[in-house]
């Protein structure tokens, strides 16, 4: 009934099936087309397809499933009415978890950590591949700096640099070293290319940036996954230099297949080969089909173009066979190389599923992961950590006790698993201590209970105030023009700080929010994102000191949404902005705030101190073929143990195209006691100053550099070296 | 002492000068350096610059500086000193007006009437004429999308074509027929290219764009000056394609010289050649001075590099010195042309100056210009127009007797010559009737103010309510992060609102401002923008209805700042917003306002009504040598007569690249008695169909395109023809 324990050969395989059959491999489909009732009537949503229950049998893929049974059963279904046993593949968005919920990508960003992204995606495979899963749609490394657009969250952040260490990690994390094996899925990298950029931050805009913007910021982290292997890659819906990218044969094919080799599978997003029309790239399916074939998309998600135009295009002459036959290739590729053949139900085990999902380990790691994820931003009179010996503790605010804080694209996560932030403090420091109240909620709330809420404050010793976004107010389609705190959790905030009690925000969003009024008053600030299943404890972990911080923001807090996009490493202009003031008319400014955001990408602040000193490089001249030495002596100076992320900037001061003020080139992440104090150096060489340069070739160029090594991208020692 | 009267030969004198002299030509500075105490002095602003005084001998032009009799002597004293007797060229900043302000150019755009602009240039250049200057630095023609950018006041607004309409209008109204005649100067088209994109709104930053969007958005307004026959053009501060204009080989020399075969003289903006260092493309002025001189920039504005530094390029053979001949020559023809060496105290005149400064033919032109600027932005119940015979008026807010509303960039027009709001009612119905009080200042004020103002309002029939921005609050250098009323501007309104009496707001202001709260209050809202000396006059005889108004937006206002850039171009994504509701999440919008702006391009109200009927076309189908007539009926269904400006919108339905969703091909403006009605009608060419294809030619594509007609951009009837 299967091709069970086989070995397959894809190509002789591909020479035994149909055209038809073929085509069917390059169509994906959610479950319900599959489930019984589906098959065999052309109506509603196959109707709305425009394909037939042939199609459907001969349908290739699977997207938005999990769960061992239902997986298992629907294979076996499909299998039983399939000709040749090609089993059915089986994608999803597992995001940041599966069961068990990680912290959001932007906060796992935040982390400045590889292992624990490798580490987080791994576990995410280990409980999707027994729930069926064997291609997730992650990891997302679009470059994000406009934090209006939703979806930032589910990207690392605006660091090409940094972007790409997380892609590779991600990648390793779910593929693991061998595809075939149980508990590895193939990962697909998105959104290809360039989504991160919608103009106004407005969902699915148009996007519209130069070829070396493209190239040097936008492009590396796809390139990068590409590199570690990434099986599968999701084109993005926007357009690149006016095409979207579904249809886009320079990007698709000249980029992605020729200048990088890549033979992996390509997926649309969700219809984006039928939104060729819309966007106006295409006149009907038939040239959405075309277009999307000749730039090489293998597989249709969720639409019917290909079914219903790709045998008349190929009849036509406007499609070869040789592009089909390509593209069924790399897909019967994947299947084989996930061992599908030798096993269509590899991996899936309602047992598994059971011993797997959310168990201790998995739950350690989310911990782990969610309070490396968190960034202590304010901490005036080191007023954190509170001593868990402390009298009592309020917890106020719409996230007191709120579940529901695993973020946007936690599909299987579920917030009764969830650990509140009342939860997690009562965990450390007992319930006897523990008052909460909700104050007011996220959207709207009347006073009435702001007041009841500051009553209950006055009677605690140090009060949590735990703020924030809505899930669903970020993420896909949620791109939002005010992006600061909702509702009247302002006012809420200002009526508890009155108290003028020893008092920490924390705060629950899925993107950088405008917070500095708050910021302004707040003794302390704790950026804790969506921390998913295990978020409260991690909180808890670092509220009370049983923790260090150690996140670093990997995208600016803008000082108001007017500001943005606003970004780290922008280009100088010719008239740059020197000091604060707004005093000077004819700089670069904007006249009523600063030019630099509240907070800045790299910060974050620590339960200890650490002083940069005897900061030097090894040769003030570097060549193609040596490499020069930038060392800084690094000392704990607090009362506490504690970690401190050391970051390498670099500055090209002149080339023929414009160069960034600085560019993040290197960190490390070490661990020094209290008073201990370590050397950290770093390696420059020659190949990580390349640049697009004017004739859009990727070289480094002769001339002066800055190399600047700090706690954050604002706070640096710079030194200069010549490349020479 | 001259070479007064005499014809010279341009070549002959070229080969002449020493080279000394030719760089002097090319060297711009301020008047200060041409006063006696300035000569001979190596010190100060000259060291600065590194130039000493052979340089200033040398120097070929100077720029602001107005004034006959000041002229006069620096013409007469550099000419006494210099060996050849070449004139010095007297640049200057006349923007919306010399002495006699007209509205700013924004506010020019909303007339859409190239006859208005060319009459304002024209008057501005003779009176400027008189007073020495013989180029100005005008039009600005930059497209603007971002109302944070605070020279959005300068530049005509957000659409291409009405840019080169206007761009042409003002070409011929400062040039003339004949630029050796008194009371024509040459024109300056700047800033090439793309000044108003800079990311974020902020001033001087970083423009990042395709080049298709650059070609087929940005460039076209310059391209149009230029093909009028404008002199000079002026680089822009900002980088196209990573390289900043000024060292720009491909902007102006590929783009410019090649491709448009402009012979004029290149200007660069102030500093501009010296910021190639700060922008990280010239290490120092000698690479500034080489990229520069090899983009093509003849005229260095207020540094040093070419003086400094061209002699050793040429030595060296970096620069050959039939570059410098080339620039040179430019500029001692563009001299030729202008008359001075037949008379270097060309239209010079204190006489003249004296009749025309001011003069009521001009402030007449002036009052018209401005009435014709003002966009009437709502009128609930026709409150609008007041009667004469009315009672009481109240005029009320910062702007309510303040003659400061002449806006940026009107260097010699002065505020005590300006009209005030009041002082216009005044005229209008007499000063018995008429009351004031500020209520509140711009920028702040405590409430007392505001109690007074309140007070005195319930004493009136009608209120006249005057808000605003300072004008120093928009203008170059004055980017804003925050877009909405300063002050405590919105509580007095607020205050006089709830008086429930019939109030119009009227608006002073050099940018879209986000009013969206105020304007779902107010009954009447009047969009004055700054509009020059006559400015009270003009508003008093709209809101008395002596001139019924016909404004239309020629740039958007914003819902929000958080929604910019916001413009009516653009292009269809995959997943347009169908609905105005925000039900549907997965589609490109906002999750928390509109996607539309508050008030859209081309939009303004008229005291009567426009019907539009029978929309037809006279074919469906268009070819490269035919032509379609679109037609429609307008009928004036109010009770007075008024004008409409009547637009037509395309769409390309389908293309190799995205097309936008409409794009104003045409427009007429029509007066129709109450109740009269004719037939306006538009002419379709292939050639309004073309634009830059996916292989970048300027080129037409076969298939369906809409055709719209409507009183703005949104409010559209729809046909459709193909292309065949």
């Amino acid at each position: 009934m299967t091709n069970q324990g086989k070995k397959v050969d894809v190509k002789e395989l591909l020479s035994n099936i149909t055209l038809k059959e073929k085509i069917g491999q390059l169509l994906q489909l959610t479950p319900m087309f599959l489930q019984e009732k589906a098959v065999g009537e052309i109506t509603g949503p196959m109707g709305d397809l425009g394909i037939d229950s042939e199609d459907i049998k001969n349908c290739g893929s699977i997207l938005g499933i999990g769960g061992a049974e239902e997986v298992m059963e629907i294979q076996k279904n499909y299998l039983e009415n399939s000709k040749h046993k090609i089993p059915l593949l089986f994608m999803a968005d597992v995001i940041h978890g599966y069961r068990t919920i990680f912290p959001i990508p932007l906060a796992l960003g935040c982390s400045w950590d590889e292992e624990i992204v490798e580490e987080t995606s791994r576990v995410a495979a280990r409980e999707a591949s027994a729930g069926g899963v064997h291609v997730t749609f992650s990891p997302m490394v679009d470059l994000v700096r406009d934090a209006r657009w939703g979806r930032v969250m589910e990207s690392t952040g605006e660091d090409p640099y940094l972007n790409s260490i997380f892609a590779k990690a991600a990648v390793r994390g779910y593929q693991g070293d061998d595809l075939s094996k149980d508990g590895n899925i193939a990962a697909c990298v998105k959104h290809f290319a360039a989504y991160g950029a919608p103009e106004g931050g407005r969902e699915y805009n148009t996007v519209d940036i130069s070829e070396r913007m493209l190239r040097e910021y936008y492009l590396p982290a796809y390139k990068a996954a590409i590199e570690e292997g990434c099986k599968m890659l999701m084109t993005s819906f926007n357009t690149v230099n006016s095409v979207p990218s579904s249809g886009n044969e320079w990007l698709m094919r000249e980029v992605l297949r020729n200048e990088w080799s890549y033979d992996g599978v390509v997926i649309s997003d969700w219809a984006a080969i039928k939104e060729l029309i819309p966007h106006g790239v295409a006149e009907d399916e038939r040239e959405a089909a075309e277009k999307a074939m000749k730039a090489g998309v293998d597989i249709e998600m969720m639409t019917g173009c290909y079914p219903q135009w790709l045998e008349k295009l190929i009849e036509e002459g406007k499609i070869s066979i040789e592009l089909i036959d390509q593209a069924v290739f790399r897909i019967l590729k994947l299947k084989e190389e996930l061992g599908l053949f030798a096993d269509p139900y590899k991996g899936l085990s309602k047992d598994r599923e059971a011993s797997l999902n959310l168990c201790e380990e998995h739950r350690n790691i989310a911990r782990k992961a969610a309070a490396a994820s968190m960034v202590l931003l304010k901490n005036d009179g080191s007023i954190l950590p509170f001593s868990k010996e402390t009298g009592k503790v309020a917890v106020i605010g719409p996230y007191a006790d709120e579940q529901s804080i695993l973020g946007w694209w936690s599909w299987q996560g579920k917030a009764e698993d969830a650990v509140s932030l009342k939860q997690g403090i009562i965990n450390k420091i007992g319930s006897e201590k523990v008052v909460a109240a909700k104050g007011c909620d996220i959207i709207d709330s009347d006073d009435d209970k702001i007041v009841q809420a500051v009553e209950l404050a006055k009677t605690a010793d140090v009060i949590v105030l735990a703020l924030g976004e809505a899930a669903d107010m970020s993420g896909e389609g949620a791109s939002r023009a005010f992006i600061k705190l909702s509702g009247k959790q302002e006012q809420l905030a200002d009526e508890i700080l009155k108290l003028n009690k020893p008092t920490a925000i924390v705060l629950f969003n899925g993107r950088p929010i405008e917070i500095t009024e708050l910021y302004g008053k707040a003794p302390a600030v704790l950026e804790a994102w969506f921390p998913g299943t295990e978020g409260g404890n991690a909180a808890a972990d670092i509220l009370f000191g049983d923790k260090n911080p150690t996140g670093r923001l990997s995208m600016s807090f803008p000082y108001t949404v007017g500001q943005v996009p606003v970004y780290y490493n922008e280009f100088n202009t010719g008239r740059p902005k020197i000091d604060d003031s707004n005093t000077e008319r004819y700089v670069s400014h904007y006249s009523d705030i600063p030019n630099a955001p509240l907070l800045p990408f790299g910060y974050g602040l620590s339960y200890t101190t650490f002083k940069y000193e005897n900061f030097m490089i090894s040769d003030d001249t570097l060549t193609e073929d040596s490499s020069i030495a930038a060392s800084v002596m690094i000392k704990n100076t607090g009362s506490v143990d504690g970690e401190e992320i050391v970051q390498l900037y670099i500055r090209d001061i002149s080339g023929s195209v414009v160069r960034p003020v600085k560019e993040l080139k290197g960190y490390k992440k070490i661990y020094l006691k209290a008073g201990e104090e370590r050397q950290v150096s770093f390696e420059i060489r020659e190949d990580m100053l390349r640049f697009y340069n004017s004739k859009m070739e990727l070289k480094s160029e002769k001339g002066k550099f800055n190399v600047m090594v700090g706690p954050n991208s604002k706070e640096l020692m710079t030194l200069e070296f010549k490349l020479i």
